[in-house]
């Protein structure tokens, strides 16, 4: 049994049922904009996530209409009265950044699968922490801009890296430097989701998948995600050689007998994520 | 006149004919899935094309009505009856699959374009053998899935280094992670393969699409094939650098010549490969 | 004020207005086909725009019909006739080439993001040079071919670097090895262009995209696109560290402190690119 996982304020909701750890940004008067207390919770709750071996699956969403519109903009405006000493300024925004790029990381790294189900405004840092997510349901309701550039600032979050990893070169020029929203259709055709759902549907969806994720063989899901994560950054005899550590791990699992023998029975397998 | 390609059993059967090589995966009645015998005829016959200059073209196809569906289930099964001790699952499924990714290897670094001219299932080791050619063909009554996670592994053959250079990040992990089945056409449209052809038409345009790749400039196709597979893992200036190299190489060819001439003539050119 | 952009010969003409540089490949009687002139002029325009903080945005066309029908083949004509050397020519061409490549690193490489604002035929490197653009208008009348392998060469001009970040493995093969047209409908779905336009408003969509950039937050679109750029090349760890370095530098901008202002203000931003 695991440590229970908690969020160390209100700013999220955090509850584990039937394995899979629902992640809630709690700020909806604030369209769940990202801030300090934010950052701070899903730090934690990542961390906490690491080892946790009842959690096999994982859903970030957000309370309210919306998924999450961009950043604390009013947090900005008090650095920016308070100074406008340039290294003031650079140590300030580099120590409140650092700070989500960590989530980011850990993001990334955690073993299980992370669906991020989107709905309303998908905005800014929104942007970034959806696409930190392994895969995304969007309600056809979703609106996304990147956003950044409206505040004369690059994009960050893990966006930049991304993007062009999910459509394309072309694409994340003119998502990055124009801005723009676009619709969640668009966002299907483009890549960026897996999937469009009526809007009053996205729970239950999200529910169902979430479910199949945290019944499907976990530690090859692990695997599969560490192997996708590292691939466009490898050769294809590096990336061939850790597959096939990958594999003959999971073949060393109580899950890789079970979707054997299920197979030979014909059966759906019933995997415990062991 | 290079020496003659032949398969060392029945599990493929090689054909050279006007230039291409036919290569056919000859285990109909298990839907071609791959065991030891199909990795070790594959293993020798791109071996054997390597320095094959009478062969301009490779066509990979299945017998039957299918690709190929997934690797020998039951051999895994009788690994799985021998022993329980990791180190010798490890082992034997280590050595398994280095033989299969030596033959991805080995697809790849051939200087011929290959064609993947696929129907049926095409599921686990079918899209990874798949995705290693260079081009695909699909029959309108194709459908695909990685279907990995339903044994309890992730995936191998090469199939999460193509994937994300296909498909994007997010597509890779639905379609690793769930291992749905989806259709041509949705295929087609993830850039997944290159054409969806009417099933009773795929022969001819396979056939079709064989000859023109034989009757290219197979220097040039060859300079081009080794810079798109280098592409992912270079930077701008070493990428010109090798774009520069191999287009001053190939103006030492005669298709060069021929090409040349061809265009001030304004006729299609005849390349012969030399 | 920076100094003046001046065109160093005909082949090129190169105009500032309003903070965008036109730049018009000049020889609509070859279809605007690159020749020496033509690169040298471009090598010169790209140098002398790298310091230029009047220009804030590049536009990329062609006069007449064509944006550019591939390279100067009579040039590659008389380099055959001239010599079977094989030395000799792979001299010649490597040369050729180089100040081609140039100019593509001088692209990627300038702060301003640069618009391709294409119509009739994008050949060769006419292709080459409209990937190298960050953002494409493409007019419905366009049409776009590789067209390296019908002259028995491989593809260069950074083609081969630029297609997979945009259309993925299987496409960039189809495009490179088969060298058919394709139109502006398919290169859009593809993602090798940001839009179709109806061939009669191109001038007018070009301009108002290019006021739109020029009239953006430049620093940050200049660390935008330095970071895109760099992305595929790049670990996640410091791809997020290089955001957070260009992010914080952006917020000791004019324009930051303007986007914040005018956030808050609920109104439009006025950015001076300081």
């Amino acid at each position: 049994m695991s440590a229970e996982i908690s969020s160390p304020n209100d700013a999220v909701i955090v509850k584990v049922r039937d394995a899979v750890c629902w992640i809630t940004f709690n700020r909806p008067k604030s369209l769940n904009a990202i801030n300090d207390d934010l950052v701070a919770a899903l730090a934690d709750i990542t961390d906490a996530l690491k080892d946790n071996t009842d959690v096999r699956a994982i859903v970030m969403q957000g309370e309210g209409d919306h998924f999450m519109a961009g950043g604390d903009i009013k947090k900005f405006e008090r650095a920016l009265v308070k100074t406008s000493n340039k290294e003031e300024l650079r140590a300030e925004f580099s120590a409140l950044l650092d700070n989500v790029h960590k989530v980011i990381i850990n993001m990334r790294a955690l073993p299980q699968p992370i669906v991020a189900s989107v709905k309303g405004a998908v905005a800014g840092a929104g942007v970034s922490m959806m696409l930190a997510c392994d895969l995304v349901l969007a309600a056809d309701d979703a609106f996304f801009t990147l956003a950044y550039c409206h505040l004369g600032v690059s994009p960050d979050g893990g966006s930049t890296y991304h993007l062009p990893r999910m459509v394309g070169l072309k694409r994340s020029f003119e998502i990055a430097l124009l801005g723009d929203r676009f619709d969640a259709e668009t966002a299907e055709r483009w890549g960026l989701i897996n999937r469009v759902i009526a809007a009053d549907e996205l729970k239950a969806e999200t529910d169902k998948l979430a479910k199949r994720l945290a019944s499907g063989p976990s530690h090859a899901h692990a695997e599969a995600k560490k192997l996708l994560n590292a691939s466009l950054n490898t050769s294809i005899e590096n990336q061939l050689d850790a597959e096939t550590a990958a594999f003959a791990d999971c073949t060393t699992t109580e899950d890789f007998r079970e979707g054997v023998t299920g197979f030979i029975e014909k059966r759906a397998p019933e995997f415990k994520g062991t």
